[in-house]
């Protein structure tokens, strides 16, 4: 008898050979994650097409987990889910000059169906904008169909050039949660925009990674958009992650694509748009800043297994196993995911499985655990306690919670240990080896291109939060005074 | 104060225009469905390329339904889900000769990234053999890894160059759940096609389906398969829509792929594998079997929206009201899909519009239900009733429960009512414009492909169903004395 069809499982057989590996140590950051990936089956990262990868069962099942989370924070907040196509003829993707000039370099081009050329080439979307706003022409007419808040969950392609890594920088992307929104007015848009960084940042929250909102340079902006507000993480290697950006389109694409309404005075008028967009970058972010050299740490919500239940047996112990099995059925009807590992492997090798693919809570019961009416408990991140059997369910179900918002706030200090109020450049090249620098800056585009030549690296931009963006200062270039502050951050 | 932001209202604006045509009789099918497909707002069949279609919101949400139950079948018979990448390699996607023959005119290639040409060209999967073996080669290792039962939902593309419809021949198909699985033997796997069709069955009887499995001719069976088992539907014009298919590759792919495994005696062999899918076809099939000349008809399960609270109002009456919005929150405490349309809109102009959109139950509450401790139910496909106040709730849960098994047994009355015996070919070519022509055939090819040839349609195969696929008769062709009976039909 097993209990180990869980799909956390499942997949155990797929890496075998990788598993006998050890894990490098996460200082080793790049290693690190690559390795993990494999070795606690998110990916596999052998499929024969460079910036592909393929998503085990296990990694998978955190995927849908995620992306729940997303749906359920969306949905409640009047967004709708829809699909739109993946091919985008040639004549719509080529509409928005600006948009093109963004995209063209990195888009894929299907030219055939069967031996024969097609007569219009179809784009693989790299970004939906040009395959959805040829219908929201058709949608909207008048100002109660607005807003009007939809968003997908897709495929989207990039003919990346660059080092492609699993979930980070991809050819296929293959979780993008964009939404598009259609707003009467330029102010309503913006508003959204903030609702959008808003819905984000909990999204973050529930997957206890801290996140810094910032309005992104003018010259880093969404091509087409008036402006972009950026989420951005920060991984372990102090490099900062975007895993999140929302776009204010004015009525740019309204323009282009034709999106007019009725106002309520009778007038054919452009509507004001946004759009915004995560992808399995959250993933990334979710893996990289709990992990530790063990393995993976997953936030009980978005964990396959949240308690692995391991019988320590000398012989077969009838009594033991009937303790495990009685207590996972008392788990599962109170809504735990568990998993009873009854395989013949030591308890060692047990330990190191489960520690590796992250389990918040591990349950051992043994023949003096019995006789004490006791279990050990050990959690993922900490230490291990005697639970008198009585007890077992409310201290998971309390353990879980407090693992939750241990994990945020030991990301959130981490992330707010590594940012540093810099005064000039040369402090900033130093700081950002290992976080994140504040600078001063006026303002001006020629300033802050010359800053992001100097130090080599790039500007976040104005963190909204005015804890992190505000602060007397002078431009290091142009030594003018200004209140603004803003992030500098190597960045992936 | 509205309570219309549920996700099947939402995209109500969205084909407005369409709003006011009237929905064609379900006597003229093709026009009814296509019709439907866009007043009901499933599916915008807009978008500027042949063959692929937008699904809206509320399409969509019955989509999330249907996939959620064919999620929760496959995941408590052992399958996992994964996802591998779009696209595939030429010089695997050309491995398996008879694969490529079937596939090779059908498949849409990238061949630029940006403005350069690709060195390897990069099929759109039709079908995800090719993109998925070469990664189980490395995955089977020994017989302890099978069976291997992974699935995924994802697109897929074909370049139809017939005429091609919404939900049923499309060029995106946007979901399409593959499962992909290995075996040590050929029986296991045969066993596992099996099962495959009794999961197909259970989850069409889920959308109140009725379905037959049959054996496809060996000339229509898949690709590179030893068989294939189809589930097909009978949709309302007489033709008959393959809704499923279960093939047996045998070791066909293995030998491709060099998937093999040790078995217990330490000899590596060859593995054997089935594969099995399902696309959209499946909501094409429950809107066509169900819908009538007012449009949808949804089973309650799959139903965005299960009941409609309609106030019948005389001004503003504050009473009326709240006693919609009390039954409509014990109704959501109770896990119910509820709406109330408290618009503007005359009460006839609402019972229209949510018979169109297929909710199971309208409740109507007015003032003088009020008095009499009432409310008016009416069920789409059936009668209005008063209920007593004190009965509503169960009422519902009883009459939704009802709604699915009378649906079913209606659909499924309907398809035995049109599958006939027929003693020769004249009689089939007759009788299949209206349903299934069963007809004996003593097995061989030439005389297969001959009756296709005369009849001009089809030839279903042997149903797994003895009752239909059993029973004495000569061979139209040859004149041969056959057990053997099969199905013809015109199919989509």
């Amino acid at each position: 008898m097993t209990n180990m069809t869980d799909s956390s499982d499942s997949p155990g057989k797929a890496n075998k050979k990788e598993e006998s590996k050890t894990l490098p140590l996460k200082s080793d950051f790049s290693e690190w994650y690559n390795e993990l990936l494999q070795v606690a089956e998110i990916m596999d990262v052998r499929y024969p097409v460079k910036g592909l990868y393929v998503w085990n069962p296990f990694g998978f099942s955190i995927r849908s987990r995620v992306y729940s989370i997303m749906r359920e924070l969306l949905d409640n907040t009047g967004h709708v889910e829809a699909m739109f196509p993946l091919l985008i003829p040639e004549h719509e993707f080529m509409k928005e000059a600006e948009h093109i000039k963004g995209f063209e370099d990195e888009v894929y081009w299907v030219t055939h169906g069967g031996t024969d050329p097609l007569d219009v080439k179809l784009a693989l979307r790299p970004t939906s904008e040009t395959a959805i706003y040829p219908m929201y022409k058709l949608w909207v007419r008048s100002h109660s169909d607005m807003p009007l808040l939809i968003y997908q969950i897709v495929n989207t392609f990039r003919y990346e050039t660059k080092h492609t890594r699993p979930l980070i920088r991809l050819r296929e992307i293959t979780s993008f949660k964009e939404a598009h929104t259609v707003h009467a007015t330029w102010d309503d848009a913006a508003a959204q925009v903030k609702e959008a960084t808003r819905i984000y940042q909990q999204f973050y929250n529930r997957l206890a990674v801290p996140t810094i909102v910032s309005k992104r340079p003018d010259w880093d902006k969404f091509p087409g958009a008036d402006y972009t507000m950026a989420v951005d993480a920060l991984m372990p290697d102090g490099k900062t992650l975007q895993v999140g950006t929302a776009h204010h389109l004015g009525d740019n694409f309204a323009k282009t694509f034709d999106i007019t309404y009725e106002d309520p005075e009778g007038e054919q008028v452009l509507a004001h748009q946004t759009c915004y967009g995560v992808s399995e970058r959250c993933i990334a972010a979710l893996i990289s800043i709990h992990g530790d050299n063990k393995g993976l740490i997953l936030p009980p919500e978005v964990a396959p297994t949240q308690v692995v239940i391991i019988p320590i047996l000398f012989g077969k112990d009838k009594a033991v196993l009937s303790a495990c099995n009685n207590l996972s059925d008392t788990l599962k009807r109170a809504g735990l995911r568990v998993v009873i590992d009854d395989s013949d492997a030591r308890p060692g090798a047990k330990y190191y499985k489960w520690e590796l693919k992250g389990v918040p809570i591990r349950i051992e019961i043994g023949p003096r655990d019995l006789k004490n009416n006791v279990v050990v408990m050990a959690r993922r991140d900490g230490d291990k306690t005697n639970v008198p059997n009585d007890n077992v369910l409310p201290e998971i179900d309390r353990t879980l919670k407090e693992m939750h918002s241990d994990l945020y706030k030991s990301a959130s200090e981490s992330l707010h240990s590594r940012i540093e109020l810099c005064s000039d450049l040369d402090e900033v090249k130093d700081y950002i080896q290992s976080g994140i620098a504040r600078i001063a800056w006026c303002g001006e585009r020629s300033c802050g291109l010359e800053m992001e030549e100097i130090v080599g690296a790039g500007i976040l931009g104005e963190p909204e939060d005015p804890a992190l963006g505000k602060g007397d200062g002078t431009c290091p270039i142009c030594g003018k005074p200004t209140g603004i502050v803003v992030l500098m951050a190597r960045t992936y």
